[in-house]
């Protein structure tokens, strides 16, 4: 089942995707998609609706994030062994843990804000997690059955705000807009594996980003298993896994991204994003 | 004005502290106090209210921490002069930022979770701001204006999961428990000079940190602006904005809390907390 959000920002209804790709709205069953509302229960109650008879969303409308907001915005760092070489950094012996604020995400193919000043713009695609239960101290083995599903994510970075401002990735990861997440969740039960989803990123119609998530140092079980030593995992929270090679920054020269640019990603069985970098 | 939670975790009720020190119970004002409802208007509700008409809040209530959730758990690293050098590290150009997550939220009084073979677990005495108003490249000038209050957090920290596990300090900041909030919210006309504020923490009743916000490098007005320019702060957000001289990891040898330790702190006219540490 693949779970979709319509709408104006700000003003998304939920709804989830039929047979014939049509978004079917389900606000007569959930208020919407969030950490309040994610859960097998929502599961369940979406798979007992009868799809037919909800009302279809107006075709080409906006698709907004999938959730209304995320509890836990988490990112794993350098977690291809090939980008972390592109990157010039040894490969990690544990996942390297940051965050995006929550505040940064946005719809699937909404604009990305260059930030004021910022000169150092790069993309990022990624296979992201959503948690559909409670996490702590979960074990490798039990950990996708954990997992709600899984989203295209672009974790949007500025470098120089991310490693030349002082430390801690966060600074760079955060901007309005520099967490485009969707179009859908597609649960977990439609991903049988997640470690073998093929991934691109073009930009400008040029292909940046090739790689498999089959090449992830850390698996998606790993990864949550690993995190939830650290912290509690909460549903709804949204861990993006890491890029393959072929971003900017690993370019040479480097290669930022600039207003007008245009960035189209996707991972197989996930979908497809389209975003255009504006000015603030 | 005093903005408390009051009850069994997980079921508190929103109140305020009346003239007297008595907790008020607000509920038939606001259904809880949080990402939600934290704004100007909340606190202009609050201050119609007719106090001596509440109910009070049973005597010897257990206190939660003063918001059901937090948005965005920041935290400012090394904002202390001396707090820097006792650590080794060189005083910081720009604020370091880095976040807890949100399931780390605790009350004022609960017990700390000694994570699973934790060995380097330590106190941090903080001023943390809650935010009150979008934040989106403010000034200076403006930036307190966006404050709703301010109150006491304890910055739990495992300095092995901070340092050595593989960089990001977000990996030791994070576990349950590792946010005592708390006891109240002291709204920010009530705080005339947030830089002019004593604090301690005592372990086992010995005097560990003693300071003052006077000695932090960038003032809370400082860090709201700063924050603005990387990512929007949003109402409910919560800054923690870093910790005087005298942690345990400063300590010649280093000391670090062990099960049964006790930590009482506080900071002037923002309540004081008890917390003692117990085995997961």
């Amino acid at each position: 089942m693949k779970l979709v959000r319509f709408g104006p920002a700000g003003h998304e209804r939920p709804g989830i995707v039929d047979a014939d790709g049509a978004i079917r709205d389900v606000s007569s069953l959930v208020p919407d998609f969030g950490p309040e509302t994610i859960s097998p229960a929502l599961k369940a109650t979406l798979e007992r609706a009868d799809i037919a008879a909800l009302p279809a969303a107006p075709e080409g409308v906006r698709i907004g994030a999938p959730v209304r907001r995320i509890g836990h915005f988490i990112a794993i760092g350098l977690n291809y062994a090939d980008h972390a070489a592109e990157t010039g950094a040894a490969i990690p012996k544990e996942p390297i843990v940051f965050s995006k604020a929550p505040s940064c995400l946005s719809g699937p193919n909404d604009d990305v804000l260059m930030p004021k000043g910022s000169v150092k713009l790069d993309w990022e695609v990624e296979l992201a997690i959503v948690i559909g239960e409670r996490c702590d101290y979960v074990s490798r083995e039990d950990a996708l059955s954990k997992v709600f599903g899984y989203a295209l994510c672009n974790d949007v970075s500025e470098r120089e705000y991310q490693a030349e401002r002082g430390g801690q990735w966060i600074k760079g990861k955060s901007a309005p807009t520099f967490g485009p997440l969707g179009p859908w969740i597609v649960t977990a039960d439609q991903v049988p594996d997640p470690q073998n989803l093929s991934m691109f990123l073009d930009v400008n119609g040029e292909r940046a980003q090739t790689g498999s998530t089959a090449t992830m140092i850390f698996t998606c079980a790993e990864i949550v298993s690993y995190l939830s030593e650290f912290m509690v995992l909460e549903p709804g929270d949204v861990i993006t896994t890491g890029t393959p090679p072929g971003v900017g920054l690993g370019m040479k020269p480097p290669r930022f991204l600039k207003v007008g640019d245009t960035m189209h990603l996707g991972i197989e069985g996930l979908g497809e994003q389209r975003q255009t970098v504006i000015a603030r």
